[in-house]
């Protein structure tokens, strides 16, 4: 088969030691089923802060660009928090995103068989929550004018929220087709009775639904989602929204399902290329010590099998490999009851591949 | 004692029921306490859109402003959901607000011992949750530029969100107060990674917390903290964040006590004038039925009375009879476990009556 090129984005803190673990499952999918990967690493985040002076060299965008897809560790820690903006690592994420054209979040929100009782939900209300928030990621108050200016009351700051109609048609549409091939219930939340930008979400929303009869819609206002979240979890199918809305409700949904540690992430543009990365992240206080779980990021491969090169074989390959540990009891220590019986990062890496 | 003045403001869908309910607790409070207080009836939100064209009338407005404080039913309904910007009840509150200066919404997320079980968390990690959300009401992108423009991608929506310093400044010193006679610990929140605002915002909590040295201080980031609040919610106590920031987190720590139907929430400016209300809607689909639960609107008149009057003694008269009745197993609808056995709106209200 055609040859497919992975840039490996390690990043900062635990993301190193994760990612290795991940890569362990790439080779392994080679031998088993014959695909050909080629993997480039490259600098980002903190460390490309330290070793190149900026967040996302040019280097890293070139091999980002040349790849099929990214595989991303996590960015980020303590070290950087106090930097200028253009030093910092979250500006680097913001700057891969617009550069690659990555418009899309898939975050789902899962719960494993394995970790229910680690969720602050009561089990029955959890029960079947299987949900989906797709978030808009290159437009909204994230990417607006930003500024500063004198005031009558002192400095005043600025950010601008936008958004145009084929911005919110792109990632709207899209959340309709994912809809589409699961369990057809979209809710689309917007703060519709606020916003200007709300509005204009809305009736694009309503404009294209009709193309999607199949797919029953809600519009669901934003403060009202994050409390239909904590109560009905498991009526939820797709969620989409906006970039900001879409920050806070896919980590409130990711943490409701106690799964955190567990859950992978895709971000997509035009076409089949996606960045993949774990949803949890860099966790610097017990990074090099092999200790961090790379079960998020090993998914995260399975995903982009599936999503951006239609390894489905792989893909389930993967999955079952990792359920298949789990279900024999093995453990890192975020999600040991035992914390004594944990084992390593590595040993977790090399358990999933033999299970494969 | 000096006469006091209310303006009642009963609104729409159940509002004039559980309004009803507060009155008769508050001319009960002038016999037992001798206090004096005086109330006019306004109209605002949907009915003034039906009956004045408008949902913030000018009169409304007017006796609001001869009041020392405000007690408002719930507004909003269907009937009112697609007309024009400038004739939906949201507008009014908006207008309300600004219109009274009400730069600071109070939202106390307590959990009622009788309602325990109605959180879908956990009761273990629920166990002493008693937290208040500091929300800024009258700035951010609620208040800012709103407005449409054509773009090369079609027409495009935008919001602006300013904060200045001084809007910054007198919601985060309230909340370093409230914080001061609490637990002492106040949890900012923004996204000062990514917005000016919040940078702004930041960097005036930290400018002005040295003047509160016993109080702790902690930043989260808005994401963080819609996952925190799930995670440990017993560990908040103040919670201080900007206007679209404490819209979702106030009604997640709202939805999470499971408490919801029996929370009530204050609205401050500048002195002792305040807007006091229940945290729950106008709840259409149960309107005129004397089905709903008039003790968040009841337990609203306590807040009044200890915030904006200082009748300490009041307060503690109303909040202690409701318990009295809870306890005595009374219960509406919403929180009734034995639906059957549910009592009135005006039962519950006689009932409170009776045992203040
Ligand atoms: C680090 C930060 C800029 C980023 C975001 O807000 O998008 C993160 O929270 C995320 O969700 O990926
Ligand atoms: C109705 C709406 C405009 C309002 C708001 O967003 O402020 C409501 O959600 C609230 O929290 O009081």
């Amino acid at each position: 088969s055609e040859v497919k090129k992975i840039a490996v984005i390690a990043g900062d803190g635990i993301g190193p030691e994760v990612v290795r673990e991940a890569e362990k499952v790439l080779k392994r999918t080679e031998e088993l089923f014959g695909y050909r990967i080629e993997t480039e690493h490259a600098l980002f985040g903190g460390i490309a802060i330290d070793e190149k002076g900026t967040p996302l060299p040019e280097e890293t965008l070139e091999v980002c660009k040349k790849a099929d897809a990214v595989l991303l560790g996590a960015v980020g820690g303590p070290k950087w928090d106090n930097n200028p903006k253009e030093l910092r690592p979250e500006t680097g994420l913001l700057g891969i995103r617009k550069a690659l054209g990555l418009f899309s979040n898939l975050r789902p929100a899962v719960v494993f068989d394995c970790l229910k009782d680690a969720s602050t939900l009561k089990p029955e209300v959890l029960e079947g929550t299987d949900l989906i928030v797709v978030r808009e990621l290159t437009g909204g108050i994230y990417f607006g004018e930003k500024f500063r200016r004198d005031s009558e009351q002192g400095q005043e700051a600025v950010d601008t929220c936008t958004y145009n109609v084929s911005e919110v048609e792109r990632i709207v549409r899209q959340a309709f087709e994912i809809a589409g091939k699961r369990r057809k219930k979209l809710a689309s939340v917007d703060k519709a009775n606020v916003l200007e930008t709300s509005r204009l979400w809305r009736e694009v929303v309503n404009r294209v639904a009709p193309e999607y009869p199949d797919v029953e819609l809600e519009h669901v206002l934003v403060d009202n989602c994050a409390m239909q979240l904590l109560r009905r979890p498991a009526s939820f199918d797709v969620i989409v929204t906006e970039n900001m809305f879409g920050d806070i409700l896919s980590d409130e949904a990711a943490m409701l399902t106690g799964s955190i540690g567990m859950l992978s992430s895709a971000s997509l543009g035009e076409g089949s290329f996606g960045l993949y990365e774990p949803v949890h992240g860099s966790a610097p206080d017990i990074a090099g010590q092999n200790k961090a779980n790379p079960i998020a990021t090993i998914l995260s491969v399975a995903l982009m099998f599936r999503m951006t090169f239609g390894y489905e074989d792989a893909a389930d390959a993967i999955e079952k490999a990792v359920k298949d540990v789990l279900d024999a009891g093995h453990r890192t220590g975020d999600i040991a009851v035992d914390k004594a019986a944990a084992i390593g990062t590595d040993v977790m890496g090399d358990l999933i591949v033999a299970a494969m």
